[in-house]
């Protein structure tokens, strides 16, 4: 199935130039966990002193990929031992019982006796079918020759190893001077169903350069998902494996002390803008998708109804298919708003699409014409904006549209 | 749109004879609201003593008809007056302004003058798309043609009247034997779409001849929702105008006074009898639905819970595309309870697709063959158990497959 889907038509022209990351490697092979005739196992092997941090998913049935690196983060092993990250798509190792839990620790052995970093330093992903043995052997069978092809130069192989039913790979990048000089980030994605905004979604690892602790790492991370990969919503669905992780390899002479001041400001910045970049990506490879769509929601009593509004439209069937049929149909966005649980007042209410006005003080507004609302629905990014007009909170979240193709994919494909 | 739809697969193989309610009157006629060539409005007459309950959608942008219901009920006007129902499709009067408030009181006012019952006891309800201007002038010259028409006979010429995407009329009644006599009871609803759990969902009435005080009606049907019209879903999304309405003619002899005794739980078990038909008859009309699918949730430490897991399951558009593919993927139901927010224990939990166990221990069981769930899903009717394993709580939730229908008619459909 995967590699077999038509590129979707809202994927950027091509794979970004990323900035190489001084202190992060990279490799990709054909493991053949479950695809023939591509790469499915990406290798990260991160130098001495790199901090990590990572937001996962809070699901209560979580894969075993998922309750190691928990457990490893929480450990807080020594940093000064580098880090290696392995990831297989095909497989999910998820409901795979202690069996899941032996494959874990086989990939995170072979690692670390090939990487030379210490198996509780090596952190694994796993992604595709739930419920199947994992045939860890064909992954620890090719460590060796991960470890021989580790190039800084080669993050978009790995973007491609990770790819299930993703359509193009994702990558997303920036270079920011600061006072205490330059940072680079890069960071990779994958994702296109099972796409849900309750925690950190999807896999995805971002890596810098600059030089910063554990703690700092994981409260920028944390802080900036909400904005972003919580921020995004395919099919309300939540994986069992949803994993992200940012790696600071310190290789790069700038250090982050306080996020507060100029270089902590500049460095926030940047990551947040490759956050938000993968996590459109992920929605632009929606399964299905022909249109891409920003909902905004203004005017709110509280962050949480501002929050609650957005993903109540972003993931409404109804809002979704008549977006796939070009209809300028802003009663389900009515409906929806009614739906949420959020404060709402029918007559303090306004909708727009783009920017044209459509619905105010309970009703369509007077100069809305069907036909400018008809001729808007027909570009491939749309906004649709809700204002409140109760406080002063606002939320914006990134949807797609749900078409056949999210149908045709989900009811064949094995995930 | 309306009535251009083929059946569904899973409708009943004609409507019910119901039994005729004494002191409740039915007719239907063509308004034209919107649909041509077809009834789109009801009326219903009831006797004076009649009492009658309601439950209603939550939605912060529900209709000018639901609130208007909402608060002739709280008023509690003298049931000695008689009552009356009017009901048409086709437009919904939701998100309208003050005009659709103007609307509900011309048709009030005119049922009123008509059919000589006040207009404190008139009861409306529209159903169709949102935001549009009910021509309500269409219905008022319909009216005296409708009172002229009402019959003790006509209730499923009411059922016709009020469908929308709906692909047959539903109706469901009972008889039951109890010491203060025999009680009768028939009821009529719509819905296809739109269709969410989280209150009573769209349009039902339900007349009985039992005499029943309004508190105590009340509090039954409140109580009975919980496990029919809430515990359905087709899409997640809640309409503006959801409306379940209880009405209790006392003309039949039988009284209840207490539903604690042999009559009150005779009549119960009978009520809840015929809610639950007409909730899972809206599943088996659920848009583009092949599957009709019935969620059985054991174990759970909490009713919360075991209803959580349910619905997430019900509502995930993962696995409603798997049951569409025939696909056995009970990984997607794994991946359902774990988002649901219940507590779970992956190594606690089983899994049965009817009688076959699927997966126990945190693994697939030992004894599942894969062609045996296969050839399970290719039924028409499926039940998905989960035992939770963690206590005594158990919910059941009715859903149908998400399927290239729903999305044909939801991208044309202005709803």
């Amino acid at each position: 199935m995967a590699g077999s889907l038509p590129v979707s038509p809202l994927a950027p022209g091509r794979f970004p130039d990323l900035p190489e990351i001084a202190g992060a490697e990279f490799a990709s092979a054909q493991a053949g966990v479950r695809y023939a005739g591509r790469t499915d196992v990406m290798l990260v092997r991160l130098a001495p002193g790199s901090g990590i941090a990572g937001v996962f998913t809070r699901s209560a049935t979580r894969s075993a990929p998922v309750l190691d690196c928990q457990a490893k983060l929480a450990a807080a092993a020594d940093p000064g031992a580098g880090a290696a990250i392995i990831v297989n798509s095909g497989n999910s190792n998820a409901f795979t019982g202690r069996a899941g839990d032996g494959s874990v620790a086989a990939i995170c052995e072979a690692v670390s006796a090939a990487a030379g970093v210490p198996a509780s330093r090596v952190f694994t992903a796993s992604t595709g079918v739930i419920g199947e043995r994992l045939p860890h052997d064909r992954i620890t069978a090719r460590v060796g020759e991960l470890v021989a092809g580790l190039r800084a130069d080669a993050i978009s192989g790995a973007a491609a190893a990770i790819m299930t039913t993703d359509t193009f790979p994702k990558g997303a990048g920036a270079v920011v001077e600061t006072p205490a000089g330059a940072i680079r980030i890069a960071g990779i994605a994958k994702g296109s169903g099972m796409i849900a905004p309750d925690m950190a979604t999807m896999l995805v690892y971002i890596f810098t350069d600059a030089k910063i602790a554990a703690p700092l790492l994981q409260g920028v991370l944390s802080d900036l998902t909400g904005t972003t990969f919580n921020a995004i919503t395919v099919d309300g669905d939540t994986s069992t494996s949803d994993s992200l992780m940012l790696a600071a390899t310190g290789c790069g002479g700038a250090e982050v002390n306080d996020l507060a001041d100029a270089t902590g400001r500049a460095f926030t910045g940047a990551l947040h803008g490759v956050m938000r970049d993968l996590a459109q990506q992920v929605v632009r490879d929606g399964e299905g998708a022909t249109k891409f769509v920003e909902v905004c929601v203004t005017g709110a009593e509280s962050d949480a109804d501002a929050r609650r509004v957005a993903m109540a439209i972003a993931n409404s069937p109804l809002v979704k298919t008549a977006i796939a049929g070009e209809d300028p149909n802003w009663g389900r966005v009515v409906m929806a708003v009614g739906k949420s649980g959020a404060a709402a007042d029918r007559d303090r209410l306004s909708i727009r699409f783009g920017d044209i006005l459509v619905a105010e003080n309970g009703w369509v507004a007077e100069s809305y014409r069907e036909a400018a609302g008809a001729a808007y629905m027909k570009l491939p990014e749309l906004r649709i904006s809700v204002d409140l007009g109760l406080g002063a909170a606002a939320f914006t979240a990134w949807t797609c549209d749900l078409t056949h193709g999210y149908i045709s994919i989900n009811a064949d494909y094995r995930s």
